[in-house]
């Protein structure tokens, strides 16, 4: 049951979408990993095994994502009737509804493990349409499976995604806050409209951080992390937001964003000023301040993406 | 009078802001170009000559933009009790109120000229500041000065640009209509408001379009060119402009825009395809089917900005 020929074991980033100025286009990947070990069954078995964070809310059986994500792919590429279940063992490090693209991870790690099973019929291009139509975007999926930061434009409902390593070496500092925040929720304070000045504030914004990163200039970065469009009314559902940002920008970030739709705030720095231990403690002491607790991390931009760890 | 040491002889690209998604940030510099000469005069009377397009239009004496860019400049340095007026010598081949920057060349031409004949107290930025104060935005001034695209960020009533070289050679093809657009009226249409929807497809386009001339991604930009927040509104004052863009798609372009508030439409193509001279007729023949005379300037983008020809 366990055939070699029939398991792969993936690491797949968790990630941050949006960036600020980029909602709902721009995301990134960074150096926190889930991993799972994938093995197709012939029998119509799914057995789910999680170690690590939150590893309680995973979802058992059929209705787990990674198992939907895999079935997907079976079905994409013909091959449903040959294997009906699968044995899923996850070891994960990503928390779930922070905003650092937990989903996305699961999804991404269950497309490319039994790709990679079935002989890689598809490339990462064709991992990506199935991907997002399973998440409903691609702002977290695109970065999983190529690594870096990507940009996406849906056209006519197909995604279509450029990834690129920045030119500056960053330095990424998490602030995890111990409440979770659902997308779903932090969609609905959205509103249906925003005025044009909000809307040019964002994509000239954007404009220059994809600039500022694709051509190495820090200089350009201190502006290029603003926003206009949705962290301003998300920023009741996290409590502190502004001080947190303000606290990472007084220690010597470039700037903050809200990691996808939160409740993570991430912070951007340059590696060469060794200032993210700094930047860190005030984030968190920030968030004190708030009566939140929470955790740091410091990461690195993943440069790879989804990746087969072993056959 | 004419004295050696109070003269300048400068040239100024002709630019055309916002190329689509990149509504009020993003513009570029071509390859047609106006000439000035500027002598500062004691005196205070203000010559002005000029030969070339439009060269019936162009307002004399005190009220002549050029003159006024000179005068901000000399009282930005403390120079206007020595310096009281000019003779302006301009050869223009922009074409006015078309969407090509033909106010920002004169701008940008009586303070680089200016600003040479004074010794050069103000660096780029430096005028970049002054000719976003005088044009009242950086769109149009900030190519004609750094050459290349650039994108511009306002920060509390800050202008700052970052200036690049696409890594695709680009041609350009301008059709020019035989009728003008006041940017007044071009700004006049547009809404207040506008739908996320429509702003996330701006700054995913923008992104994408930044990221894909900085990255050489020719694949991408067919995607890159679209946008939903001003065109849509603008399209009723240059009839035809679909049709226009539609059939510069059909003959090879990777796609248009608006050029600036119009009225001139612009169609980006590879250097690599030569198709430009198609296209070039595919897009007159558009605006003729609308009734529309128009003729095809065939461009480059300009890499040097504004420049000094000679003392």
């Amino acid at each position: 049951m366990d055939n070699k020929k029939n398991r792969a074991r993936v690491r797949v980033p968790g990630t941050s979408a949006n960036c600020g100025p980029g909602f709902d286009c721009l995301g990134l990947a960074t150096t926190i990993y889930n991993y799972l070990d994938l093995t197709l069954l012939k029998s119509s078995k799914v057995i789910v095994e999680s170690t690590g964070e939150d590893a309680d809310k995973i979802p058992r059986g059929r209705r787990n994502l990674t198992w939907q994500a895999v079935r997907r792919l079976l079905q994409e590429v013909g091959r449903e009737d040959e294997f009906k279940g699968a044995i899923i063992r996850m070891k994960n490090n990503v928390p779930i509804s922070r905003g650092l693209g937990s989903s996305s991870t699961a999804i991404v790690a269950g497309l490319t493990a039994a790709n990679e099973i079935l002989g890689s019929p598809l490339n990462r291009h064709g991992l990506l349409k199935l991907a997002t139509e399973l998440e409903g975007h691609p702002d977290n999926v695109a970065p999983a499976i190529f690594g870096g930061f990507t940009v996406s434009v849906m056209d006519k409902g197909e995604v279509q995604t450029f990834s690129f390593l920045p030119r500056i070496k960053l330095k990424l500092i998490v602030a995890v806050p111990d409440f979770e925040l659902s997308t779903q929720l932090a969609r609905k304070v959205l509103p249906k409209n925003v005025s044009m000045k909000d809307a040019i504030f964002n994509v000239s914004r954007a404009s220059m951080l994809i600039a500022a990163l694709v051509e190495g200039r820090e200089d350009l970065l201190p502006l290029a992390f603003d926003d206009a469009l949705h962290q301003p009314y998300r920023k009741k559902l996290v409590p502190g937001m502004t001080e947190v940002f303000e606290a990472a920008k007084a220690a010597g970030a470039f700037g903050s964003a809200i990691s996808g739709a939160g409740s993570c705030l991430i912070a951007f720095t340059s590696a060469r000023t060794q200032l993210e231990e700094k930047i860190s403690s005030a984030m968190v002491e920030a968030f004190a301040a708030h009566n939140i607790n929470s955790k740091a991390l410091i990461l690195d931009v993943d440069k790879q993406g989804a990746k087969i760890i072993r056959r």
